[in-house]
């Protein structure tokens, strides 16, 4: 979203306030509540989202009165880093909060950052912005190479970031990929998602995105907001998205956040869930068609079949056939199975695999 | 080190023990003792390394026979990844040995991969290589942006990476920073290690390493040894080395980590280990210089209180009296202090603070 916009936005929070004040009307905030009696699946969608409850603060109450002043003065800050063209983090901001309040008034405005993170939340909700746009920094993490382009203007350059001249270390996927990034010259015909750096550098080395002209992604494990936005914006370019992970309960939940989001950031609905997205493997299933992973399977862990067992009593699990034969093998065998594993014959037998699965399109929805 | 060398070196190995099979002896693997026994500190050095301890394993000894054929069936397959020019990880060497020697023996010869990793690091002694140099590839993390230039030989091409067109990215610092990896055209001053990756952003963002001209690392909490061994290199071309971190536990074992080394990587001595390396903050001197930081303080925690008692003990700390100074300081104040507090006043505080800092040399040894 542009700067511009964004502190329009900040700024018009601020005038109806004024004008509330001045009309001898005691200020309001309105925000959704996020909490997940107001989380929803949408099955025609495919993601999470927030229903219509929403919440209302007035400085006119003492147990709303902190709350809607901490909110405020983040607004305030946020504004002030974006007329400045700086970034910070969530906790760079809490300081600047614990600097700046801290001699105004008689008692302390922040003394956690657990109490400024929520009201973040309900600023993106309020005004209808993400936090990136604010000039919030995020966790970042992850990697992606092959067939893209960016541009990232950077301190006044526009640098040029081709994902085929990366070398060994890729792309490191930033904290924001929607503000002063610009995706050019993407000619992948897909996009594969690999759970470990580990298997993603193994394909970076056989460079499996030339050979398949595709966009190689590796979140390292779950995926970062950035990750999933960048994810998220590539699906929009018509292409299809497969992931790879690990047989188990933490790949599992690896696909299904980036599939249809997640509870705590259901308030960003679309912007952070790709429904479209295919899950490439691994699979019970495989030990049937790859017969050398039997002696490569691994017992379940009881967290495993737990997670199996939640996940087949899911609506928009449940719907998917294909997925209760799935995770009923994992419960009759009781294995899991990792995408290392997938090395054991040779170390390039993983492209093979990947390739055979996406040719013959044996993915689970 | 060079390819054929290692191939050379594993090759003779496997001679040596055909030649004392030959002459009916049994063949024999001698490596050194990497317990807590035998490591030291070298007060000259300054940092941690083995001492003599040697241990020899013997075929013909029935509670050695499997680690010794454990132990040969891993030089065998990093001789074939060399050949191969392939890397993978210790997990997918993991599965090449359950995969290929699960049918020949009786007996499975590795069930868990905690069986080889030790062995791993007996060949690394045995052969004085690393086994970045056997082609495995280690956890990578970090990275790094500024006054540097560096040709990765990847894929059949030379990939020029400039650290000053990286954008917000930076550079992803990779597992193996020694085998085709040329530095080339280093122009900075010194090197800044920053504990964390949002503050390594906030400095980015300002094109520190423009402005300084110096190169800007962050290892992203603890450094993984591909960072390490960067460090160690920037250090070989006479650059001063910086380290910023929080004031509490986690802070310090990071510094003292990159200086001396670990204990579980002692084995490779002054190879991942920066005794130049210099503290830059944060110190609680600070508090006292830089008045507005005594109301970003938090409150220390046990482990921040028993580290500072355990590192006053430490022979390598006791002998520098700055740092006597500032963990009594600790002790008797019990606050720590976050790298992020130095961004309270103004989002570019940080940066006066570092500029300062250096120019005045005001560092712990």
């Amino acid at each position: 979203m542009a700067k511009e916009e964004v502190v329009k936005k900040l700024e018009e929070l601020g005038n109806d306030m004024v004008t509330e004040i001045q009309k001898n009307e005691s200020p309001k905030f309105k925000t959704k509540i996020r909490a997940k009696s107001n989380v929803l699946y949408d099955p025609g969608l495919g993601y999470l989202l927030l229903g219509n409850k929403t919440e209302e603060r007035t400085f006119l109450n003492i147990a709303q009165a902190k709350k809607f002043m901490q909110t405020i003065a983040i607004a305030n800050k946020c504004k002030k880093f974006l007329q400045e063209n700086a970034h910070t983090s969530i906790r760079g901001l809490f300081y600047q909060l614990k600097f700046s309040l801290g001699e105004d008034v008689e008692e302390e405005l922040f003394s956690e950052q657990s109490e400024s993170n929520p009201l973040i939340e309900d600023l993106e909700l309020a005004l209808d912005v993400k936090r990136e746009d604010l000039n919030l920094t995020t966790d970042r993490k992850g990697v992606a190479a092959g067939m893209f382009k960016i541009i990232d203007r950077f301190g006044g350059e526009n640098i040029e970031i081709d994902g085929t001249k990366l070398g060994r270390s890729g792309w490191a996927i930033p904290s924001d990929v929607d503000n002063d990034i610009e995706f050019k010259d993407i000619k992948a015909k897909y996009v594969l998602v690999v759970e470990k750096d580990a298997m993603w550098q193994r394909l970076n080395e056989e460079r499996f995105w030339e050979k398949e002209k595709c966009i190689l992604i590796t979140p390292k494990g779950q995926a970062s907001r950035g990750c999933r936005r960048l994810i998220r914006k590539l699906a929009d370019y018509d292409l299809p998205v497969y992931v790879f992970t690990d047989c188990d309960a933490w790949g599992w939940y690896i696909y299904w956040t980036i599939k249809t989001g997640s509870m705590n950031l259901a308030y960003l609905g679309r912007n952070i869930a790709v429904p479209e997205a295919k899950f490439i493997g691994v699979t019970m299933q495989d030990i049937k068609d790859y017969s050398f992973l039997e002696k490569l399977t691994i017992k379940a862990k009881e967290i495993d079949i737990k997670r199996a067992e939640e996940l087949l009593e899911y609506e928009w699990i449940k719907a998917h056939k294909e997925w209760v034969n799935e995770l009923k093998q994992v419960l009759q065998q009781k294995k899991k199975i990792e995408q290392d594993a997938l090395q054991g014959p040779r170390l390039s037998f993983v492209v093979d695999y990947l390739k055979e699965k996406i040719k013959k399109n044996k993915v689970l929805p």
